[in-house]
């Protein structure tokens, strides 16, 4: 199985906001971003696996600025590292001025997907061969993010956290 | 105004076929696909003329293939041509095959926008430089596609038309 | 297999305009128009043939005014020819002032859809018989409209599109 | 001000039964239908009475046969009867066969509706000249089920409900 | 089969009010409404029954006052009695001020479900015993209610509604 | 301004999965889910705080259990620990069996959001007092989770998260 880049697994989900899907400030409604994030993961974890993928957590997603309704929104999810049967995807948001063409970040949100058969087991997955120094960055914090989230979900002592232990040390 | 080319205004939309979004054959609605492609054309509109633009017609869509609920659909509009104040946007849509991820053609749309100020007043925008051989024979066809469009709508007459006319001498 | 009138085959959707279903400009968002359209047509696709149909190509939509959120739209959609297998139909939209309950006409579209059975292969459908003047102005144009379209997706020359050609000359 | 017959009011919408509108059964679900209701029956009532109109109460909607996904319905609301500011509205629910293009009843819904002015203050309506035997019926009928419908709000004493009582005597 | 408490069906709904589900002056769409009733007082009916249930009608529904947008709006559904194979649910729906916190009454309905075996088959349920005083009331009246139902439905003439005519002498 | 207890802000959600809410597997949509999550969230943190709300962060999801169509779904948010303007809601989601009535929890995820005046500047919230041992856990863990997702966003160096550290030595 060879490995990939995070780049083979690029997806773009360009798309405007709507007064249906704002929430009572006339911005994007919160729940709504999410729904896109997770749509746009679970494309890229596709892309990455080849296989059915199903969404494992929500890591982590800020939202620093909010989005007002007609804006364009474009969305562009990558996976940052393959573990065994699971992967972590990162998701990057931006907003694009209509006059000056610019894009400015207005969130980014992190998905754990896991890879099934049609029996639904897990199944392995190709790893992941950073290129830029951004996924770099993101392929080496993927590690202590598990370790997070596994120890959040109670499945592994922070004593057995290596990784994440060495940053407080 | 500096004339731009195709790929500057470039939208890609990448989104997945959800049950809630499809027909009583279990196939991607024939309308919610109309309204994928009118924003994904809007935002291409909009890119290219930097102004607030609104639907002025669909030209053509044509329905080759069915798209199947599960399925990733990948929609790409482009401004083909500018006029004044009107410009022409194609968009072509594809599935991606989960296993092999080859992308498979099932549909291509042509639409008009016309870019207009705060007041609703249709403003000048932007030429179009065609770079691709694709874009190339798509520029060439849109001043007939207007054509036709006109004398559709009863604002020409045959006998005007000059370049369609051409086609049938 | 007996021939029908276009008013055997009339589907009337009279509908709301709800804030959900705007642009940012607090009219009805096209492409929701185009998916009313849709099922408005293939209404009258499916009572003409009495079959399973299937849209084949929207053939133009023209947008000529705007629908503030509030509206009460009206959709009257019929078949105005029938080929073989494949029919067009005509939907003309209409929005109603509410003191004066007068109709203006907002927009007027043209699609094409093909009757198929159960394996998904065409049959064989009534033809028409038109009555009205416009009904018989849009009868003589489909045929027209269907070369055109041929045309346009590459499958028929110019040079053999007899009636189309006859406009020009 | 003019009475009106019910035919004046009478506002139809055919719509198809998607998949995104069905209940876990693979019939239209309940809570959609009675939206389309509500829709259907507050056209009839702005087409009397030319107001802005808010929906006062559902008076009875009896589901007698579930409604398959992929259905025809056609829903037709006329005012049954109108009082001082408020009116009745009937609202009749048909599938229709795609074969043999029968048509089917299966719901019916009672709605009373208020016309007011911009500040939201009741005003005065036309009233109805029923012309049919059924619409006589619904028009007689409307009185008790107002009183009824007072008794239910506690509105009403059930001795002061004349109409009502001459029923049981 | 033991009898229940409605209280043993407490269901409760608690949402915002998004703009896109408000009608054209901001509030929440009536339509909406009666499909957020219809969900919990299936919930509700599905609790006691513990069976498959459907809609069989919607008795009353009286608005009394708008929901704006961006209100919580909290619906809670009980079981008021049950009959043989089916039974009466009432659901009180409420606004919540922001800042007070006060809950004020909006809405009120009254649903009838039937309770289904896998082949759609009418089955047998467990009885009502009210508690508080707003429940006996509730359990009174919902005979009256099913032979006013019955009536308006044309299955039992007014003579033979004993406890309804009760009310009237 | 009085400390409250996670109680005074319980919110509970209680509705059913639709076919229009599911993926192509026919579960529950996480996208969807996490909509929700969000909803019942942000009417938890208004409860509290009495203010307008808004999304900071997802701190983590995690999805255990697949939800099939046609489920009863309960979600229960409540505040676990105030800051000074912002606040960690837990959201807790189980799934009901229609035929035992027995619960069995599915999900549950973690938020923060942040109290603000109408000009959107962030304002002082009340303190929480937790009551149930569940309610003392989480309110301890909130810091370490609090201090985490500064880390994760780069505002806070790992060697200046003491509650954190002590975790790991």
């Amino acid at each position: 199985m060879d490995a990939k880049t995070p780049n083979d697994s690029l997806t773009i989900l360009t798309d405007l906001v709507l007064p249906g899907e704002t929430n009572y400030l006339d911005n994007l409604f919160g729940g709504e971003l999410l729904a896109r994030m997770d749509r746009a993961c679970s494309i890229a974890a596709r892309r990455h696996s080849r296989r059915i993928v199903v969404t494992a957590s929500v890591n982590h997603v800020a939202f620093n600025k909010s989005v007002p309704v007609g804006s364009v929104v474009i969305l562009e999810a990558k996976v940052s590292r393959a573990f065994k049967t699971s992967m972590e995807i990162y998701v990057d948001v931006w907003i694009e001025d209509r006059q000056s063409g610019q894009k400015t970040k207005v969130n980014e949100g992190i998905y754990t997907f896991v890879a099934v058969d049609e029996t639904g087991k897990p199944v392995q997955i190709p790893q992941i061969i950073p290129e830029t120094e951004l996924e770099k960055e993101r392929f080496d914090g993927a590690l202590r993010r598990k370790q997070l989230s596994l120890i959040l979900a109670g499945k592994l002592k922070p004593s057995e956290a290596t990784e994440l232990k060495a940053l407080f040390l």
